[in-house]
């Protein structure tokens, strides 16, 4: 038999044990991370699909699998042998297997799912979608990793300190703003199950995910308890004494739901709703206080030394990206070469930078048309072979323990662009600029801003399907779940405020199906503008010059000929000391004004 | 005593009779309409204050009214004799008496409110308020008005048809297409009580309210059965019978209640939770369906007819504009002249044009300092004299029976404006044109297009604290409650979708208090732009020229200046050909390119 179809023969075999009708296998893990570790690989295990996004439904007459058209392709390579049926999905990450799911059940059939996997917000979801059928929805609890042969160990790696001098605030500060919110909510604990946030709150790193240097934990802070559910040997001698200093009490990962049945009995609890899985929601056994996080809100706002930190990592990342694209262009000369070679050439880049540490996500690395698939990875075998004429989309970042960096630039490689080229390049930048260049009021929402970007493509009947930036990490997460500019207010990045001191990507792009794609993206830090009243401005702190062989100068107003031209001056002035003397010729000539 | 203190002394009278602790006297009619027939004025009748918006709360203890700054000085002139206290609001419309009177009454107190003059939504959230104190909210039904001496009968004025050559549209086509709504909810019913969507939906006027010219009704469509409640004797013959032919029944206004509870009985109704009052939400005896009135919708779409309709009726108040300007440029080289008298005269000026029924609001005339106060009214009395020298903010608009106007020009009356003037002027007017200008995806909402009218006042530290911009009635309500232009998403003209065929206003501004208000407003038609894929643009339908004295003609872009002489040549040639020869002459002028 099929080994996929095997898998699923035994899950049937325990649906049939726990008198259920059906199974949901979604990608996320307890904690609602973007990356996952392989441990909690669950619906890969039973469908034999690795893609990111995607959810499966077993039943006992079907193995469906809901995923979104990047990945049609590689499902169908991954599933032609088992009896896995794809569902193209609309629209990403929508829970479009609920209504047929719904639909396919008898009355009151029981639908399983791992409640750690679910956020309480999705369990509930589910429930609402179940209402007319009368299904019921039941935890597997471990049921499905009971069934699971080899399973893989959970992450073994070290936990170590984020230092004092990339963190810019020591972990005692920090909680005893946690605890100012816990005060304010007359509670007495604040759970958090984000990595993310836990990372930032404890200056704990790990590598248990791709590209997110984060550590599995659950933490509860209290009134005069904290306690954080991780694995104790995983902590560095360094790690642990520092915690033990700020009294901080380590328990066993798995041991979060029965310790919190016993702490938060009759207690008030403090939790994030979009993090917070349904597991742990089920053994708060006193009130609770559901709302968007404090830390979140805390972290986006970076402190002076993670400015003064982030700004040094894109001063590497210029440095790192002058060495490479130099290369590129000299290489190509020689010889054609695969987008996934040049990808790993640019992390070697990155490689020789000090404190780097690894990719901050998967590098697009998207040559002519592939520039135009918004989430392209290269694969390793068979990749498009670059040569020295079209345009090219290279999309990618780094993890430096300073900072978190990503960058997008597309650059000509040769031969003469065609007008209309030029002219979408030239209205893709003069949106960069447009909202480079914004002044606003304190506490604008990124759908207010967003429009900036877009409207010059716009004036043209163009637009692009994607937001137009999100804020990003300092030494975490590439994409930070809070403020940045998107069309829409159902996510984060088109309804939180903005305020000082952010970090966030501002990144428009336009792309032509099968010809090209266009995308420019800085880092800008926002600050307090000049002006009376409360206004804010963006300094770009991404350091790395924008081609200009693709710009139809007639395009640009005089002001926005002026910004490139000094955005070029100031990434001259920043990187070219760190340069060679030929890399500093070559960096002067891509910087020269226009 | 005071007649004031008399009138809350019989309330309290009332109040004690029915056990009541507190009473609240909002300013709504049943139909929470944006003006309000004498009828229901109970909140006048028992402090004296005669503003557009206030709330009155009568305990045994205290009358206090809470209103906004625009009426401050009002109250003091209106209330200094009686015992009634004012609260100043921080901000307009905002429940602010609610968490004052939960506070000052004793737990288990009764608080009495006319049902009929709360929405739905505003019944739950004052039951909301009260948890924590137990209060009890009980309905006075129509105590209030039995103590209300001379109470005043309701409107008697004609209730006529508005005709097809003007509506475009017959009401039993829009009855379909309620009824296809109502076949889509699988209900019985729609409820309509908003005066302006009966209006809209059967084709009928009246003049019950100031400036809207509406009929007191509610209406209930029905699968077969179609119900006007309203009072019969006021309908004209022609309407009557138009009426009859449609098989559309008659009851009295005030047996609405009565024949909804029989009516309704295990039937489903649809209705708008943000325009049903309680009184009307309590008569429904079956399923009920609360969601955005699709009368609104529907009503948003202008048809062909309406369309030309209203770009004659902006003709015409271009006509009168143009005659009023010159006739205040010329009078004002003789004599002063009081901001009333101005507006008297521009009204005297609309008056002369064809189909003219009213003023579409109170026009504002405010003279330098006055212009920056939003919502200024010249007083009858002692209002400002204008001489020829300064600026001048001049908002007003018209209804005239094949539609509803509202247009604003700030105009420099002679001497030598600041710098600083010009500048601030340039930059409202580069807001306004980037708005009327943009072409964007059909349904983007308001809070996107916003910023675009602010952006570069943004971008000098300035802003505006109103929206930029709503939808506008045929011959209806010169602010229609849907699309528009918000920084917010908190009302419909930040959250609206914009569609083709739409009417809206761009009216961006800036103000310095004590000194000037500058605002610039068009109506514009919004269209299929003539690009690929569905993208939207704005034709402005409003035809008067902006004033070219206050532009610093350096702050403009080309394009800026191209669009601004192409709109004065449309102006002028679709005017000139209705103006005498002198005329013709000013307006050339005032239209000559820059």
């Amino acid at each position: 038999m099929n080994p996929i179809n095997e898998r699923i023969f035994q899950l049937r075999t325990t649906m049939r044990e726990l008198d259920l009708d059906a199974v949901i296998l979604p990608s996320n893990d307890p904690h609602q991370s973007e990356y996952v570790n392989d441990y909690w690989k669950i619906r890969t295990y039973f469908s034999g699909f690795t893609g990111s996004a995607g959810t499966v439904v077993v039943t006992h007459e079907i193995a469906a699998l809901w995923t979104d058209s990047r990945y049609f392709l590689q499902v169908e390579t991954q599933t032609h042998e088992s009896e896995v049926v794809l569902f193209k999905q609309s629209i990403p990450h929508a829970p479009e297997h609920m209504p047929w799911l719904a639909d396919v059940l008898e009355e009151n059939s029981k639908i399983g799912v791992d409640y750690r996997l679910f956020s309480k917000d999705q369990i509930e979801g589910l429930e609402q979608l179940n209402l007319t059928k009368k299904h019921t929805i039941v935890d597997l609890k471990d049921a499905l990793f009971a069934v699971w042969m080899d399973h893989p160990n959970g992450p073994t790696g070290d936990i170590y300190l984020h230092d004092i001098q990339f963190a810019g605030e020591n972990a005692r500060s920090k909680i005893e703003k946690v605890r100012e919110e816990i005060a304010f909510c007359t509670a007495d604990f604040f759970f958090l199950s984000s990595l993310d946030e836990i990372a930032w709150l404890f200056n704990l790193r790990s590598s248990d995910v791709d590209f997110n240097p984060l550590a599995t934990a659950y933490a509860l802070v209290g009134k005069t308890r904290i306690i954080l559910f991780l694995d104790h040997s995983r902590l560095t001698v360094e790690a642990n004494m520092a915690l033990n200093k700020e009294n901080i009490e380590i328990l066993p990962y798995q041991a979060v739901f029965s310790e919190l049945e016993i702490l938060t009995n009759q207690k008030k609890v403090i939790a994030d709703p979009k993090t917070l899985n349904y597991a742990c929601f089920l053994c708060f056994k006193g009130e609770n206080v559901l709302k968007p996080s404090i830390v979140q809100q805390l972290k986006t706002l970076k402190n002076t030394v993670e400015i003064a930190q982030a700004k040094n990592s894109m001063l590497k990342d210029g440095v790192a990206l002058t060495k490479f694209f130099m290369w590129l262009e000299r290489e190509l000369e020689l010889r054609e070469i695969s987008e996934f070679e040049i990808g790993r050439k640019l992390e070697a880049f990155r490689k020789e930078q000090a404190y780097y540490v690894q990719e901050s996500f998967a590098a697009i690395v998207g040559y002519k048309g592939n520039g135009a698939i918004i989430h392209y990875t290269a694969p390793e075998f068979n990749s498009s072979m670059v040569t020295n004429e079209g345009i090219l989309l290279v999309d990618s970042g780094a993890q430096y323990l300073g900072g978190t960096t990503d960058i997008t630039r597309t650059v000509w490689l040769g031969g003469v662009p065609k007008e209309n080229l030029k002219k979408n390049y030239t209205l893709v930048l003069k949106g960069f600029i447009e909202l480079s260049t914004i002044k606003f009021p304190e506490k604008s929402l990124g759908i207010q801003l967003d429009v900036l970007a877009r409207m010059h493509l716009w004036k043209n009947g163009l637009d692009y399907s994607h937001g137009t930036g999100h804020g990003i990490g300092s030494f975490g997460m590439v994409h930070e779940p809070n403020q940045g500019f998107a069309p829409t207010m159902v996510t984060s990045r088109g309804s939180a405020s903005h305020f000082a001191n952010q970090l966030t990507t501002i990144e428009p792009g336009y792309y032509k199906e099968g010809e090209f794609g266009i995308r420019i993206e800085n880092v800008v830090l926002s600050k307090n503008a000049k002006l009376p009243g409360h206004f804010l401005e963006f300094e770009p702190i991404t350091v790395f010059p924008i081609d200009t062989t693709l710009i139809s100068r007639q395009l640009l107003e005089e002001h926005e000929i002026g910004w490139l031209n000094s955005y070029h001056e100031t990434v001259y002035e920043t990187i070219s000391p760190t340069l060679t003397g030929p890399e500093r010729n070559w960096l002067r000539e891509k910087c020269k004004a226009i």
